[in-house]
C-alpha cells in the first residue's frame, strides 16, 4: 500500500538531503523545487523516488553540488552552456533562464547545455517560460534504453520533449512527452505489478517481440513511439535522434551509446565523446510574432474547440496536452503525494544515513 | 503500369503550366523546383501527381499565381510572413530564405507565415540551411484529416516535421515525416491497389478500428502516430498540434478543422480564423553553438555508429533519415520517375486543356 506525504514534509526532507550532501542554499531550493514538482504533476518515476539515485551519483563523485554554471559559446540567440558537473536540476533550470533573457531581446532564445545530469522532468523547464508570455520548449538525452527501428542495441534514451504554450483564460498547452512508445516509469509501475506489458512497448535481446516487463534487465530495449516500422517507429527513431543531436552533438556532451549511466553502479563509458549528459532549452516570445493577447485568444479558441470534439463512445471529452498533469497538481496539493513502500523504504535509509528527519 | 519520364521532360512540362497559370519566370522555376523534388525523392503524393489540383486552386481563384510574399511582423531572429495567397511553392522557399538571413545575423532565425497554400515536400525547405552550415527546420499545417486521440471528429492534418542537420564526410541527416501513423500519400496507394491498411492507421466514423483504406470517403480518420493510447497516440496528437499552432496560431493562419482544403470542389470553411494555410521554418547557424566543423565531425560519428549498429535478423544496417529519400534521388535522376496511369492521364488532359505540350 502507497502512504501519503503532505509535499511540504518532502520538501523539506529533500531540502535537508540536499543541503547535505553540499547544494548552496538557492540551489538546495531550486533542486527540490524541480524534483518535486514531478510528483505534484503524478509523474512518480522523476519525483523524489530518485533522490538516493542522485545522492549516489554525488557519492560516485559524478555530481559537483556546488557547480558554477556558465556560458561558453554564444550568439544573440544561442548559448551554449556548461553544467560544472552539476544536478541537471540546478543547471537545466539556470539555461532555461538564460533562453528566456535571450529571447527577451532577440525574440527567441536557444540554450544547448553539456556537463550536466538528470534534469527531472522536461516539462518544469518548458513552462518556466509561460509567466513571461513566451512559449518554452525543453529536450533532454540520458542514458541508452531504446534500440531504434531494425537495432537490437540499445543506442538512445527515452529523450523527452516538452513544449509548453501559453492561453489566456485556458490552462496552458504542456506536452511531456518520451520519444518511446512508453516512458521508462511505466514499465517500473508494471514491474512492481509483475504485470505484462502491451506488445510494442519492448523487445528482447534479439530484437524480437516481447510483454515482459523485465525485459530491459534480460538485454532487451524499449521501442521508439510508432511500435513497429509497419506503425511509424521509424518517426519516433527521428524524433529522438533529433532531442539527441540537438541535446549532445550541438552542445559537445555525450550522446547516443556514449551517455553515461544514471545508476552509480554502472560505470561510464570509457571513451566518451563530450562532456556529461545534454539538453537543449528554447524560449520564443510570443510578441516576436504577434501581439502576445491576440495569439493567447486564439489558443483558447484552439483549446476550446478541440475540447469540446465529439469523442468516440465511452470518452467524455478530448484530453489536452497538460490536462492531466495540472489536474494531478491541484489534486495532490490538497491530499498530499502517494509514495510506494519501496520508495518510503529508500527514503528512511537516506534519512537515517544523512541523520536527517524523515 | 506505371510509365517512366524523364526528370527533365517533366520539369519543362511543370514550368510551362505554371507560367500559363500566370507565375512570373523566377517563381516558375522555383515551383517546379519545389514540386519536382517530391517525386525525386520518391514522394510521389507531393509531386507532379499535385500539379492540376495546384492548378485546379487557381481556376477557383484560391491561388494568388503572383503574390507578392512580405514580412508583416519581426524581430531579430523571428519574423511573421504574409504569402499573399501565394503557391506555397513559391511562398515557403521564400520564408525559408528570410529564415537562414535572419539567423546569420542573430544566430537562429524563425519564420510563420500565414495566407499560404500547400507547399510540396516539408524536407525541401528545410534542406535548404544545410549549404549555410545551419541546421533546418520546417513544419506545416494542413486541411483536417486526423482524429486526435477519442476524437471521431478530424481536427488535424498529418501535419509534418522536417529537420535537416548537416555532417561532413557522411550524408545528411534529414527527417521528414508526417505526424500520423501513416501518410495519407500511403494510403492512397493501398486504395489504388485495392489493398487493406494495416490496422492502426485509419478510424472508421465512429472512431472504431477499420482496414478499409477507403474509409476516410465514409468520414473516417487518420491516426496519430502511436495508433492508439496504450501505444502514445496521444503523443503524436501533441507533435500535430504543435505543428498546428506554431504553423498557424503563431502567423495568423487558419488552424485545426478551419484549414481551407486543398481540393478545389470543396468550399473553404465560411468563418475563418485566420488567413490561408501556415507554415513554420527555422535555421540554426552551427556555429552558434560550436564550431561548424568540430559539430560535422561528431555528426558523423553519430551517424556512422547507428548505422553499423547491430541488427534484428533480415536487416543488413539501420536506416539513417534521409538514406531513402537520398538514394531514390540518385537512382530516379538516372533512370527517370515512374508516373502513375491516372497521374499521366491527369497530365494529358491538363496539357490539351492548356495546350502545352507533354
Amino acid at each position: 500500500m502507497d502512504k501519503v506525504f503532505e509535499l511540504q514534509r518532502l520538501k523539506d526532507f529533500t531540502y535537508k538531503i540536499f543541503k547535505k550532501i553540499g547544494c548552496p542554499e538557492e540551489q538546495a531550493v531550486l533542486a527540490t523545487d524541480v524534483l518535486l514538482n514531478a510528483d505534484l504533476r503524478g509523474i512518480d518515476s522523476h519525483g523524489i523516488a530518485r533522490l538516493s539515485g542522485y545522492v549516489r551519483l554525488w557519492e560516485a563523485k559524478r555530481v559537483n553540488a556546488n557547480p558554477k554554471v556558465k556560458i561558453v559559446h554564444e550568439s544573440p540567440s544561442t548559448a551554449v552552456v556548461d553544467g560544472d558537473g552539476g544536478l541537471g536540476l540546478v543547471v537545466a533550470p539556470q539555461a532555461m533562464e538564460i533562453a528566456i533573457k535571450k529571447a527577451s531581446v532577440a525574440g527567441t532564445g536557444w540554450v544547448a547545455v553539456k556537463n550536466s545530469n538528470h534534469f527531472g522532468i522536461a516539462g518544469h523547464h518548458a513552462m518556466m517560460a509561460l509567466e513571461h508570455d513566451m512559449i518554452g520548449l525543453s529536450m533532454t538525452n540520458a542514458s541508452p534504453l531504446v534500440a531504434p527501428t531494425f537495432s537490437v542495441e540499445r543506442l538512445l534514451a527515452t529523450n523527452p520533449i516538452a513544449i509548453a504554450i501559453p492561453a489566456d483564460k485556458q490552462p496552458p498547452f504542456v506536452a511531456d512527452f518520451a520519444t518511446t512508445t512508453a516512458a521508462n516509469g511505466k514499465l517500473e509501475i508494471l514491474q512492481r505489478k509483475n504485470k505484462d506489458a502491451p506488445e510494442g512497448w519492448i523487445q528482447k535481446k534479439d530484437g524480437s517481440a516481447s510483454t515482459n516487463p523485465h525485459e530491459l534487465k534480460e538485454g532487451g530495449a524499449l521501442i521508439p513511439l510508432g511500435s513497429d516500422r509497419e506503425h511509424g517507429s521509424h518517426k519516433g527513431f527521428c524524433l529522438g535522434a533529433w532531442v539527441d543531436i540537438f541535446s549532445a552533438v550541438l552542445s559537445g556532451a555525450n550522446y547516443g551509446p556514449w551517455v553515461p549511466p544514471f545508476v552509480a553502479f554502472l560505470a561510464p563509458p570509457a571513451d566518451p565523446v563530450g562532456e556529461g549528459i545534454g539538453h537543449f532549452f528554447g524560449a520564443m516570445r510570443i510578441d516576436a510574432f504577434r501581439p502576445a493577447q491576440e495569439f493567447k485568444i486564439h489558443m483558447d479558441n484552439w483549446i476550446t474547440r478541440f475540447r469540446s470534439a465529439k469523442t468516440v463512445e465511452g470518452e467524455e471529452k478530448l484530453i489536452i496536452p497538460g490536462d492531466p498533469e495540472r489536474e494531478m497538481s491541484i489534486e495532490r496539493k490538497k491530499s498530499g503525494i502517494p509514495l510506494n513502500p519501496k520508495v518510503v523504504d529508500d527514503l528512511t535509509e537516506l534519512a537515517g544515513r544523512f541523520n536527517v528527519e524523515f
